[in-house]
């Protein structure tokens, strides 16, 4: 029987070649076509020659797949997967486009006018944790932010639960693959190397997909969140750290609240494959190349706030892996399909 | 005329090293005595092949000095100074044995119990921006820790001004020689690269300082802090991101009061040689090396939350340059002698 | 049929973790039993997050295997493996216990006089591109050092076909994991980052490693070697330059003797799946977690002088990677099983 | 009495930025002008926050200056130098075009015909370990370049003394700081981060410079060099490993051959502020931000060649120091003027 055909559009972007990295080893599904504008022609190996074993030339256009992957940036992602969706052609769409489900808000945070509105409302978010049974049956899956990943996935369970106030701080930490391969003074070895620093203090796109998702979870309070992503010196890697008061009377500010909350995240997660709620705080490198999501909570004794920590890989749970886990459920495939890597360490 | 006399206690560990860095350039100072235990008998150059042009050997006990810095460890500090004071030397304590005001306070967050407790009146804590006066006159400075440092800069006009509400939330993220040169595995290289993890959960020694110096800013209106440190890939450098609801009705959510706060955050520092505010989020590169702390601070619009990010060179304006710039003050010199070199970037 | 069962003597070093990585999803074997002296009663998951999905406890002592690897340290290693031998478990040596043929080499070059010097000739030195037939039918294997593996295969052709003059000039630069798990200042963070240092100037006990199978591949003609280790601010990666002039009348000094050299390398890697020779200078990231090995040939024009570059990641190819290879081979296995995954970049 | 005027021709590259911090505290010279196309019309502080104590706009065209830095590209720096020297203005330029006696060599290495090749003689190349003398008198400087001043200032001394051969292998291994600040995907941080590679090997730029000072410390035997530049993951600094064969009959070898090396570097370099022959193997980060240079030699007593290890801080004993060092000469100064600042550890 022949393997899913899929492709990749845009695979000379750190989205992108992470993706063919993951789908060369997936036993069930073959990648038989990428595409990327500037080095249409060229061999995969010749671009990233870690990737030599990929027998692929990149292409202009995407041939014949059964299941499209999109890295282009957004506003020209939903360009073209539109035409592919057309065609009958299923697609999971890493950039921005199919996120959010008010078509306004892309003028406001992305500038430009959604030409697919429509559309916006049959997309699923693909954040598996939430949306699984949704997943299962789509045809265009809108692959969560990085940020968004992290920051959901260690909120839900105490939202869901409703024993957080409205009032949520995320500060999340991000490596420098987040900003892309394309070059900007930002991501310049000598400027970013031994620095951090704060940025998007106006607003980063990533705080209304947040926001969205936080309100889905309990819709009578929504959430007011203040987002602060900021830049560190490494390659992979996001921690993002989340500071909420307790509602009053549902938990103990004691450590048997504390281990309540745990229990509340180890039941919410109980299923889950990729997301792992830990004793101690993560770090991101118990995360370097997998698809694994880590968890911490803790209350701070002295002022009753609940501290949420979670940390991912950026490319993979945060980008590439997370659409293949996506793909996995829409073909019916064991959720963990080619994604069973651990950590790299150290 | 002779040059003051300085001496440094325990100069061979990354506090220590960077006090001699800096009082080898000082034009009213000599250094003329460095003490370390495990190094004693050894060329500081020998020791440190870039401090070489110091021509110092490492000595068991501290010679005649006017003044002594130490760079002991906690609680050993304390047994170092006390003698020193009483034979009138004066003293600038790296550590954290004269920070606090309340003797308690040690039994909870260092555990041991105080030997001098009559001493913590005495102490300044030496932050000049807020106790420069107290600093004048004093014979035993507390110099502040790092993360307090950073901390109580980015609060300090917002509380004097009373513009925000008691509760604080302190998300702090530190170099790696914040820990020190001792060797454990949080610090071993293969563990700490290419990775960012929160600590000291449960609550890190800093705050009790943070509190007490906020508190004392608004006696009225005692803090709820909550504060964070995390690890961060890089030797130097701390950016703390505070955030805070503003108080009602003192200042606009819009343009306007995020300019008012501009102001009181630059007439607050009008004067300070050290402390700056930007227009635009710091980077802690620019401190590396350098003793001075940036600020930035806007209004998050969306939830009327202040948002002020601070940086410093842990190494400088949160240990050996602020220990300086403290002596400069007990010295009558101006304030800036010897610390005036800019941060190296890139 | 139930699988191989394999274990790890000192899963908790840096090569140990990865070999317990890699086996964990090898689809041939089976890992159920792991050691480590300080662990021991620990669950792996415990010790190592990343790993948490590896059911084991460490364990004082190696279980029921048919294969064990042995990570500890040299000198213990012989002596945890000797029993093993002796009960009929093969077994895969990452020390350097086994390497050298010559026992006296051990007493100068180690420190101390080796106790089994009749498994010395019995054992194989475990570099598959040079002693595959060997390790077919081996009990023992002597997995080569990091340093050795990398300045072997750059120069294995050149030697094979004795084109090059026995003065050679091995430069290597290795990532600190090399420098292992255990605590020394020369690992600490603070003292690494922002630095590059050479060391073992003297004499690194890779080289007589190094030399002895040099000198088996052209014995009439014994190489004289000098190697220089560097250590460089990343965490894996081992990039080697090799310098050596090429013999008179072999080669011409001109662009048809570089693409002959090139075949040359071309040819005796053709039917190795993990040595590519690649037309540009390789990167060590390209092969970040792989066991692949790449090589770059190239004639200084001027000199005439071949100089040949090589990288692998010291801790798959230079160590766990190739331990795995080896046990491919040892049980009849397709050499790629389990290894093929491919650099993670960036 | 006023001080000299001094002026920055592009100060918005990492060496011109450089110049300006050192420039900066420098007690005999005053910054009075800087430029930079791009950045003209904005504060200094604008562009380079942690300068903005240096209250300079950048400037289109450089003020009335008594001495010019010019840290121009090369091609682009000659044709701002040349009608400054011709009002009068004495220069030290950063970029290559004046280094080369040769003109011709410009045409081949930098693919321009120079323009003033009558200037090439008049030129002093501006290493002042070797021209000191030179430097007195003259109004145009061509400061070294970064990889030049760390291989010729570890070969001079054996050269010199004519005890090694003219086959000399040079393996250096740089910082990312050093290809400047203009984007590429080579300078991109997820790229470059956790990488190390070969560079230039069919000839770098450097390679010309390098051999026209050693082929004029001994004329009568003429160097054959191989130079192989390498990037590394850090941002400043070069670690330089020279490899050459002692010539018969000079050195014996062993520890008194080694010893008598070592004196002869340490005779030669006896007067020379800035350079320092150590007894163990120097670390880039003992040079970071100074304008030192360490040079560590050995014997390899199984080969018997000569090893030479020497480091520095790209951009200031590579580039901006040693231009001010420079300046310091033509001027009259204390060589060290401005420069005495030590390296910042860690």
């Amino acid at each position: 029987m022949s393997k899913t055909k899929v492709g990749i559009i845009n695979v000379t972007g750190y989205a992108g070649i992470e993706l063919a990295r993951l789908l060369h080893l997936h036993p069930e599904v073959e990648l038989t076509s990428v595409t990327g504008r500037s080095a249409a022609g060229k061999k995969l190996g010749d671009v990233f020659p870690h990737a030599a074993s990929i027998n692929l030339t990149i292409e202009p256009e995407l041939g014949d797949v059964d299941i499209a992957f999109s890295a282009m940036p957004h506003k020209d992602s939903a360009q073209a997967i539109i035409p592919l969706l057309n065609k009958g052609v299923k697609a999971v769409d890493i950039s921005a486009d199919f996120r959010l489900k008010d078509a306004s808000e892309y003028d406001s945070w992305y500038g430009f006018t959604h030409s697919a509105p429509q559309l916006l409302k049959e997309a699923v978010y693909g954040l598996p944790e939430l949306h699984r049974t949704d997943i299962t049956a789509a045809r265009l899956i809108a692959n969560p932010g990085c940020y968004p990943t992290s920051a959901i996935l260690a909120l839900a369970p105490a939202i869901k639960e409703d024993i957080i106030e409205p009032d949520i701080i995320i500060d999340s930490k991000s490596g420098v693959s987040g900003a892309g391969r394309s070059l900007r003074l930002g991501s310049h070895y000598s400027e970013v190397n031994e620095d951090i620093s704060a940025y998007a203090l106006g607003g980063h796109r990533h705080l209304p997909e947040i926001t969205q998702e936080i309100a889905l979870l309990r819709p009578q309070r929504p959430p007011r969140i203040t987002f602060t992503p900021h830049l560190t010196p490494m390659t992979r890697g996001i921690l993002t750290a989340c500071y909420i008061a307790l509602s009053p009377g549902k938990i103990t500010i004691d450590k048997n609240g504390e281990e309540k909350i745990r229990e509340i995240y180890r039941t919410f997660y109980q299923n889950e494959p990729f997301v792992r709620v830990l004793e101690t705080p993560p770090h991101t490198k118990y995360t370097w190349g997998s698809n694994s999501c880590l968890i911490y909570t803790t209350i701070d004794m002295r002022t009753g706030r609940l501290i949420v920590i979670s940390c991912i890989d950026n490319l993979v749970k945060g980008a590439a892996g997370q659409a293949i886990q996506n793909m996995n459920i829409m073909l019916g495939l064991p959720e963990v399909t080619g994604l069973e890597a651990l950590a790299i360490f150290p």
